[in-house]
């Protein structure tokens, strides 16, 4: 086997990554085989494997990539010290920048439901969750000393994931939502408690 | 065809919801069958189609209860001038207490991904989502007048739903989520903004 570079092998990853969320979009997850994936790819099956051996590994690998940028997001938020609902704010259109967006948003919300019938794919999209949420929590927790505010930041945080999961839903629905819009009500509505641009002030 | 009472129409149809939500939760909508849930439900084919025609029917007459315990929360919470603070802080609860709810709650999570293959479904979801919408719109407005806040009313009503599907969703997932913890963070985390009781106050 050739020495491949990372770039190669980076560039590879995303190739059947971006097959995978196609067909995922226009089949449905439930209804893609690998061997459906490998087609859309144009990639040999063994070269596929190399790189992901189950659709739930692929459906997660698109998943954390989401995951990613909200945890990025909210620490260098905690870090230069900006209030939760300023983060908030840009959540929405963060996500938005990834490529194939809304291929990932209708993936999420399948495989949301997927998680419910496979024990193995919860586990892992749990735990995806659980580092989002801890993000969010350590945020909720500073911008709750900022504002002099007692709060449980651990259920708190379980709100702000529901606004992000209600995003993709309604998004993934009707792509005229606007990320903008959303993130700055989303803002305004918790800025009076913990912080952040003012309501009223846009 | 004897003429049957409203109680016993009434309960011929509960028994058919509750057959089709165990059927639906235990092996997945998508798997689920109307012969299965006829076999479930005891009934002949005829008895079941007399209500029911196809499983979307099934779904959304489960959803819109769902839905009308938003409404009837929200619309009665303005009428009494409650702040939408305090009614968040009580949906979690008022869902739960529905018949089958952990059952429902699956159903709607898999609803949610049928609805992005099947238009027909998401048409239906999307009326039963612009009717709760609404219904927060409007409490959104009364309690911004009574803040003095100025806010898209109708931005922070999708926030609001996304509050209650983001509880659908984890606690389809993990049954332990605690509701009335989450219902509090949620009304802290906005009667900063909109009024209620206020952050701290637990």
């Amino acid at each position: 086997m050739p020495r491949v570079s990372e770039d190669h092998r980076a560039a590879r990853r995303r190739q059947i990554l971006s097959a995978a969320a196609t067909r995922f979009a226009r089949d449905g997850f439930h209804r893609t085989s690998m061997q459906d994936v490998v087609d859309e790819s144009g990639l040999s099956f063994g070269a596929v494997y190399r790189y992901f051996r189950t659709k739930n590994d692929i459906v997660m690998a698109i998943s954390l990539e989401a995951i990613s940028v909200i945890e990025t997001v909210v620490r260098d938020g905690v870090q230069a010290g900006r209030p939760v609902a300023d983060l908030l704010a840009t959540l929405p259109r963060a996500l938005l920048a990834l490529e194939q967006i809304d291929e990932r948003m209708r993936l999420a919300v399948q495989a949301w439901g997927e998680a419910l019938r496979d024990p193995a794919l919860a586990e892992r999209m749990q735990e995806g969750l659980r580092r989002a949420r801890a993000a969010l929590r350590e945020s909720i927790e500073v911008s709750c000393v900022d504002s002099g505010v007692r709060i449980d930041a651990d259920a708190a945080a379980q709100v702000l994931i529901s606004i992000i999961q209600g995003f993709i839903l309604q998004r993934s629905w009707d792509p005229r939502l606007d990320a903008d819009s959303y993130g700055q009500a989303a803002q305004a509505l918790i800025s009076g408690t913990l912080g952040g641009a003012a309501a009223g002030q846009r």
